[in-house]
């Protein structure tokens, strides 16, 4: 898998190269690690083929990435020890979609996990913002774990209701530290049935 | 599609009976109006087999799950004069699922469209307990309009910690009104391209 991926490269999301943080390739689809994890084994699944929005994505291309959703969520949740998942797709700018490249995001979630960060559902709140936060860390320098990303709150209508929470907690990580999770799941990938395809 | 779906009755999701809010049917899943829509046209997609997990579904079944949500999510878009869409699975009770039948949240999406409810990642916070309502006014009673939802927040280590929002506003909605919704998305989904398939 990594010849393949390597072979592959390089792979974008959105306007970013993220060869080297993908853990996993289908023939439409890859996963790759995220800058700021929500809570550990926080991932993100794309189709290769850059486009915005769900509708653009051919038939094979929206049911091998749903697949691959499923395949790389069943390892996560195995790999952090999880009982849960929250699966999540921002479809389109007025939804919240920060980057645009189709991306769902993969949550293993245990019971009580954020019980100090607002509750089960507190982690929407924390959605907000990881995916410009990725890129900015790609294409510029790392964030300053301020949790602001550019080019929102100004021209996006959007607006911060909820104090952020904890955010000091999240800032984000080396490419090194991605990369080494990259091949951790990777070789954890290899473990799990193919049996989708 | 009527016909099919009063001869595929009764559907359930999960213990409830749900065959008159369907509004569409596949091969290996449906399409409900919802109880507290957090937008207009604010559905869900299950499979028709009433498991818990994603993981519990067949590839076959996974695969028709989310081209169903595409096609609705393309349908209540139009309909609804959107440009965006929330896509979120709960998968499992641990990231917050409160009926353990497996179903997709499709919320079409406007500009601004939550901005006095607290802006565009609201939606999140607005989804808690749904289907929950949903179960509870099919199987007793209709709802007090207080958003609280039995079986939660004492055994599940919920908690709530931002105040909601209008909730006063999202009133269940009567299941003559959730039928008359059902009926007519069900004419707007036959114009939609059945190329999916």
């Amino acid at each position: 898998m990594a010849t393949a991926i390597r072979n592959a490269s390089p792979i974008h999301f959105g306007p970013f190269p993220v060869t080297t943080q993908v853990f996993h390739l289908t023939r439409y689809s890859y996963a790759l690690v995220n800058l700021k994890p929500i809570l550990p084994g926080h991932v993100l699944v794309s189709p290769r083929r850059g486009v915005p929005r769900v509708a653009d994505l051919t038939p094979p291309e929206a049911s091998d990435l749903f697949l691959t959703v499923r395949r790389v969520a069943r390892m996560v949740e195995r790999v952090y020890g999880a009982s849960s998942l929250n699966i999540a797709i921002q479809d389109g700018v007025d939804a919240g979609q920060s980057v645009p490249h189709v991306h769902a995001h993969v949550i293993p979630r245990k019971k009580l996990d954020l019980e100090a960060r607002g509750g089960v559902d507190a982690v929407y709140e924390l959605l907000e913002g990881e995916e410009g936060d990725l890129g900015r860390i790609l294409s510029e320098k790392p964030g300053d774990g301020t949790g602001v990303v550019e080019g929102k709150g100004e021209n996006g209508g959007r607006r911060r209701r909820f104090p952020k929470v904890d955010d000091e907690d999240r800032r984000p990580r080396s490419l090194e530290e991605m990369e080494q999770e990259a091949r951790f799941l990777m070789a954890e990938m290899e473990m799990e049935k193919e049996g989708d395809e």
